[in-house]
């Protein structure tokens, strides 16, 4: 059994485990890659957001954000966060809490989701949100330093609900 | 004589006098149109941010942020807002402020300056930041809630420096 639910405190620890990973390597999130492990926690499960984890047989493989991009007259466009733990890649989960957060923001009344920074060298990502509606409405030249790859675009993606 | 420099905490009553008109209008800015004075502030001079002020004669007519857009990966990239005074529009401070800020901005080594969320209907915007060097490069259908023109786009605009 595959379930997507509301994080609660007792997965900080899992959470932790999924995301500081990709935080420290510094390829695909434009996010300090030396966050400290409370810092890393702190931006995923900030007040301004809602947090899901995605787990299997009370494993948590996985976890994603949603939170309002811009406040005002921006609120009605949700952007989503999504980190699947390292050893449970290729399983479809990406997807999986992808749908999960279309059919969650479309309950919660947002009328749009944007990413605001698909680094474009993650083509796998970028591909894996076209296949489910969003599109590439925006290209930021040479926006991201990758750790090896050195200043690649990223690609802001957009998809209304 | 015209002049940009640092905010500096006795400009706070200026800045606010100057932001609170265009928060509350809710027009061009997507950010809570109830916004308290104190709020305002704190989101115009926030930490992470590098505030300006243009005056003459002593007189605060405009004010403009700079800040890295992301972190990590993306810091090379920055973002800035300006605002000027509703009684000293039209006399080409924003102007004024945004080639400082570009001025500034490589001068501080950022690699290039992005604006999120440039709503379409602020045509004079969009036109002087083309004039000034920027492009669209992306755009954000109907992601913004404007007060009488209803839902409408918004735009990302970029320049390389």
């Amino acid at each position: 059994m595959f379930n997507i639910r509301k994080a609660e405190s007792r997965d900080a620890g899992a959470i932790t485990a999924i995301i500081l990973p990709v935080i420290r390597e510094g390829a695909t999130y434009a996010l300090d890659t030396n966050l400290s492990k409370a810092e890393a926690l702190a931006y995923w499960i900030a007040p301004d957001k809602e947090t899901f984890v995605a787990e299997q047989e009370g494993v948590v493989l996985g976890t994603y954000y949603m939170r309002p991009n811009q406040a005002g007259g921006g609120r009605h466009v949700c952007n989503c966060g999504y980190m699947t733990g390292a050893a449970a890649t290729g399983r479809g989960i990406a997807r999986r809490m992808c749908e999960h957060s279309l059919i969650h923001a479309r309950s919660q009344g947002y009328r749009a989701m944007q990413f605001n920074f698909v680094v474009s060298t993650n083509e796998r990502a970028v591909k894996l949100w076209q296949s489910l509606g969003f599109e590439i409405v925006g290209r930021l030249p040479a926006a991201f330093s990758h750790p090896s790859a050195g200043y690649v675009d990223a690609f802001v993606m957009y998809q209304q609900l």
